[in-house]
């Protein structure tokens, strides 16, 4: 009859295998996970660098020369021993200029009352100046409720902490099945995860992965690293975010690059899948 | 024989009737801790006011006239406008002439690498002024260690946060388990939990419990409440944390002592079990 359903026929696009432009059209899309993805694509970079510096002027002049070739700089302004507002409108200036966002990695963790303050207020006043900002789920929903009060207003969006990239985190198993729940219920306002690899099919959430090094390893606190190939290739991740890898290097642009290069090569290659 | 064992013989005394002073003069005793434990049988106080204001002022003018009430305050120093290293030192004064403790809830929750220079970096430098930080476990031990190579040598000391007040909170069950693991395993730097109630039987770790009021109920970003009584005699906690039951008072001294009196013969009637 005339209301018997369609035949199920195979999906011809896995949804894998959609470029970061196509997902910036989405129309589930939230805006700025969209510009994201637009940056992205421009920019032809899936490179996060973390700016662990501990003064205004290093950062700012990392953010400088390192500009050109990330679609995010990853901050912890609680480590900036002169942290100041005037710094945080130079740094605004100059992602504006190079087309990057800004990510505070904060990782809030804390009832939906305080980190309400802690995001808005204080002497970093976050939600002025950063694009995205992250929060552990441990709290439960309220943490989402707190950050959403003062971001969502601002444009602003949030990232949830599935997975970690330290020697015998907790975020494993059934927790990390929470966080991916307490995403897909506010997805107004979380636009993604940090984990160390893809954590859901739908592909208006973007996943972004830490302890990134073009060499396998670990440090002496727990920090375990995994290849730009590995992340974006293997694992189906959106961002890689490298600290030492680059910080520690003696040329910061070049490996700046490499890293860049191997992100979008690796990028590109799982593209390819879909075409063959 | 000789060498059969001895008959068993029911415990006379268990452990968790020991007094606070008792506590502090066990041989494992974190000094810290033994510190704590002294300072709240001294001042017959086992209250600790959450100090959520967003002045120096404020928050000095509240530690300095609940100060006798009180063994331990909390601070959240990234909500206040206009922190300053003279704010700090005031504070520590003011918590010196007092006699109280003073505890950051800054809920440390990232790599060990990374929450090194939190602790004990940036604006806040918070490892110089304050005697007790906090920490998520969701990292991995890495947490504790990091945190551990600041706070250590300063004879600083660190609670876990094993469970939260918040509805929908994800440290429960198992992640809990490993929370307690992970401070059993460190008693050189942890010196006990956040939690709704007792989590080890262990008298060297205190229990401190957030969600605190004379009323019970909740907020509306998930925040739940329970009372002194039940915090300290049914659930075996040894600290309350009280928040707005204090601060939204009308007269927040006389809201302060009705709190510390209510912990406090929560804590006698708990003692008392063990004389029947």
């Amino acid at each position: 009859g005339s209301d018997s359903p369609a035949p199920k026929k195979p999906c011809v696009e896995p949804k894998r295998t959609l470029s970061y432009a196509d997902r910036a059209e989405l129309p589930k899309m939230h805006p700025l996970a969209s510009k994201l993805l637009k940056i992205m694509e421009e920019k032809e970079s899936n490179l996060c660098v973390s700016a662990d510096m501990t003064s205004n002027k290093e950062l700012l002049q990392l953010a400088e020369s390192l500009g050109s070739k990330i679609c995010m700089l990853k901050t912890h302004c609680d480590i900036l021993k002169d942290f100041s507002e005037e710094f945080s409108q130079k740094l605004q200036a100059v992602a504006e200029r190079h087309n990057f966002l800004i990510f505070e990695d904060r990782k809030f963790a804390d009832i939906g009352n305080t980190v309400k303050h802690q995001y808005e207020g204080g002497v970093f006043r976050i939600s002025s100046w950063s694009h995205i900002v992250n929060a552990h789920a441990v709290p439960g929903p309220g943490v989402v409720k707190g950050l959403r009060a003062v971001g969502k207003p601002l444009g602003r969006g949030c990232l949830l902490i599935a997975q970690m990239s330290s020697q015998g985190s907790l975020a494993t198993g059934e927790y990390t099945q929470a966080v991916v729940k307490m995403a897909e219920e506010n997805p107004d306002f979380v636009i993604g995860f940090i984990c160390g690899s893809k954590m859901t099919e739908k592909p208006e959430f973007l996943h972004m992965t830490p302890g990134v090094q073009i060499k396998a390893g670990g440090d002496l606190m727990g920090q375990q690293y995994t290849t730009p190939e590995d992340v974006i290739y293997n694992k189906g991740s959106d961002v890689i975010i490298v600290g030492r890898g680059i910080l520690e290097a003696s040329d910061r642009l070049e490996a700046a690059e490499s890293y860049r290069k191997s992100g979008w090569d690796a990028y590109k290659r799982r593209l390819g899948q879909s075409d063959q």
